[in-house]
């Protein structure tokens, strides 16, 4: 076992240079739903590349038909030593509306936050450029420590987690030998709060769908066809008025086929976390749970299916006034699923439901935007206790086991393709607007965070050694 | 009664320097909305009033706050002959998007359409510079043949129809007693179809609003939050979509208070004139009525009252997907009023029924993008009856009685404020593209437009002396 507490202080030591080279990082737009910025995603890519290549790695960019892969190896702890896999993601959410930021969103610096702790501004500081570089911080500490890294690493960072993936499958079929390890730590995640780190052992899946109704062949005054023509904006309305009923359920046809009721013994432990809809809505200005009635907050968010409206375009929407109809309205459409619930059957569910919907004369178009089915990962791994216990160590409070609202598909796809179990830890935070503008990352998440992984990976050392 | 053969003959003789000045007009791009064509709008109207000057009217430009009037009198038909306000607008649209014009909108020219007739091309070649011409241009005729004008003619044209009138209603209050006549002409209306003119009888109104629902102070993540927080879209959605019953009937508190029946008659005449859904709507790409059940498509456009969405935005609306909850969705909504249907109370009932739906942790702003109420002109006028077989007596087939779907508010501000009825009589197609690119009036529309004010003059004045 390494004495760790030496690298620990390596890693004191070295939280300034840690933090500019994260700022490095965080200065490359590498947004990688937007095609104007494919070359900056390959450049944040490359970065990662020689920063690990610098840590003894034998790291490489790999191509694919959209934005590059990057990954590396360090085999120095031998073949007895457990083997990771470090998943993240390098590439960003674009940053609309750009008004809204208090500071640039690529030029990240320290703001000190309203509870007096420092906080790393910008895009991606968060989701997953902060969280993964401590990962790679740790590494470093190892090495700055004169230190062999405890287990055997695998790090693999993809740069098309915020626009679907769609490279990961195939680039996991080809590299399914390459890329196995014993469990694959996953950095996309948050602690239950800035005391109480956590792991999370669910996920929800998501279907993304985007749908456009087309009415006449072209925009129309509403004085002179108002009454008489159809309104796309009045279908595309409709539809979505009624994906949910009274109670806040999915009206969707099958939408509830696999979801499973939460084990009593789960639910009670959530209720120890005492969250309530008050401290969860209160922190973004609401109050009142929207979704299915009876169920508590947690429950709403981390063990029941959803369907909600990420996005709607049509017809006039500059300043002033335009007497329209217009031809054509879209619609972006998310699901959250939960248990075993089918990604493919609820996409056909929500298509043939919108297609009723829709009068003989318009049309209906519709675009995938991936899917995923949820995850439920075991509770009692000895990996997942012996993680537990290391972050227990570093946190003024124990470790929590919780369940996440988003998803992580490639959890999913570790499990599927590569038959392995993932641990999911991250450091981020609920307040960190990830996804929104001024998207932010403590500093205890990064510095406390960069510490755990020097803890984790000894723990995962030692217990193997012991056993 | 003047020998109107005469005139007419005159005006197919001066046909073509009657375009010449029409061209000249159709040059100055009088963009009203626009502050860079400020001095262009007051060219226009400069243009005009020595336009009617040469012609015998005691012409002169007016300042407002806004673009300038234009006022001329002619009073030579002496205290005994009928006296009518003729009104028409020397303002136009913007003609953006530019690269969809075939020919440069404000050079005018002359192109031989799909039908081998001749069309003016231009912007405001039909909106509202050809249509005033015609009447400028028939009261040249007159003059060119030698002869008095039969009625006492006042003229007003305004240069800020295209952006809303904001001077028109504080100038007819300050100069009611010079403005008021027996009757208004206002020319800013269509035909039937090419062979057969057209009065409108009655005129809907309008009520404009737009609404903001906010929920959270940010936007959220769909995963962390999705299921347990508002999303404005859903609230938006279900306001709009409970816009209708499932007869297309709105269901607003009070929404068909002051809507009357059509006379059967009316309906009858209506009939008659052969419109089908399938051709109104098949011009457009559209075959299924969209509005209330077992109404004709002239009714359900002339005579009934709608609820429109104009616009709507929300969310992430770009290329890709972000599963994002948004913290604000907007909508632009109209109604479309007939009879006596108050524009304020359905402004507040649409109000109510808004805020009905918004959950209590959220809020809605409104704000008003106009109100008119509609008009009904008596079809049992004398007046009426008079110029609709002056008009027969012209083209190919007679003249009709129709409805429009649109809006012209100053009909309105004439029955107020100065107690006038108006007569709505205008040579404009349904394809003429008015407010688009490509705007066109046909040469038909011209020419046998400005025959159509000769016989119209003629014919009021004998009517009176006949009395």
């Amino acid at each position: 076992m390494t004495d760790h507490s030496a690298v620990i202080a390596q890693a004191d030591q070295g939280l300034e240079a840690s933090l500019e080279r994260l700022f490095e990082l965080l200065r490359i737009p590498s947004i990688s739903t937007d095609p104007a910025y494919k070359a900056e995603c390959r450049k944040a890519a490359q970065w990662l590349v020689e920063e690990l290549d610098s840590l003894g790695f034998e790291a490489s960019l790999r191509d694919t038909p959209g934005h590059p892969m990057v990954v590396a190896h360090s085999t120095e702890a031998g073949e007895d030593a457990p083997h990771v896999l470090f998943y993240g993601h390098y590439d960003v959410q674009p940053v609309d509306p750009l008004e809204e930021w208090t500071t640039p969103p690529f030029e990240p610096s320290i703001v000190t936050g309203a509870d007096q702790t420092g906080n790393i501004t910008g895009r991606g500081s968060a989701d997953d450029k902060g969280q993964l570089m401590t990962f790679v911080e740790a590494c470093r500490a190892y090495r700055a420590a004169g230190e062999k890294l405890p287990c055997r690493v695998t790090i693999l960072f993809e740069g098309e987690e915020e626009s679907g993936s769609p490279s990961l499958k195939p680039f996991l079929e080809a590299h399914a030998e390459e890329l196995k390890a014993d469990c694959a730590l996953v950095c996309d995640t948050n602690m239950w709060d800035r005391e109480t780190p956590a792991i999370s052992t669910g996920l929800r899946g998501r279907v993304g769908e985007e749908i456009v109704i087309t009415a006449a062949d072209r925009d129309l005054h509403s004085g002179y066809f108002g009454g008489a023509a159809a309104n796309p904006l009045h279908i595309l309305s409709d539809i979505l008025a009624g994906l949910h009923d009274e109670n806040g359920k999915v009206t969707l046809d099958g939408f509830y086929d696999g979801v499973e009721e939460t084990p009593a013994e789960v639910l009670k432990m959530w209720e120890g976390l005492g969250q309530t809809a008050e401290k969860f809505l209160g922190e973004v200005g609401l109050a009142v749970p929207s979704g299915e009635k009876g169920r508590s907050i947690l429950e709403q968010t981390w063990a029941r299916p959803t369907a909600e409206v990420n996005g709607m375009i049509g017809g006039y929407t500059g300043a002033g006034f335009k007497t329209v109809i217009a031809a054509k309205a879209s619609a972006k459409v998310s699901f959250r699923l939960v248990g075993k619930q089918d990604p493919d059957a609820i996409r056909e569910s929500f298509r043939a439901y919108a297609r009723s919907k829709v009068p003989s004369d318009c049309s209906v178009e519709f675009q995938p935007h991936g899917a995923s089915p949820a995850i439920q990962l075991p509770y009692d791994s000895p990996l997942l206790a012996t993680a537990k216990e290391a972050l227990s160590e570093e946190w003024p409070k124990p470790a929590v086991l919780i369940g996440m609202g988003g998803s992580i598909p490639v959890v999913g796809d570790f499990q599927d393709m590569l038959g392995m179990d993932s641990l999911l830890i991250g450091f981020g935070l609920s307040d960190d607007r990830i996804h929104s503008p001024n998207e932010k990352y403590s500093m205890t998440s990064f510095h406390r965070g960069i510490r755990s992984w020097i803890r984790i990976l000894a723990a995962l050392a030692a217990k193997k050694a012991a056993a």
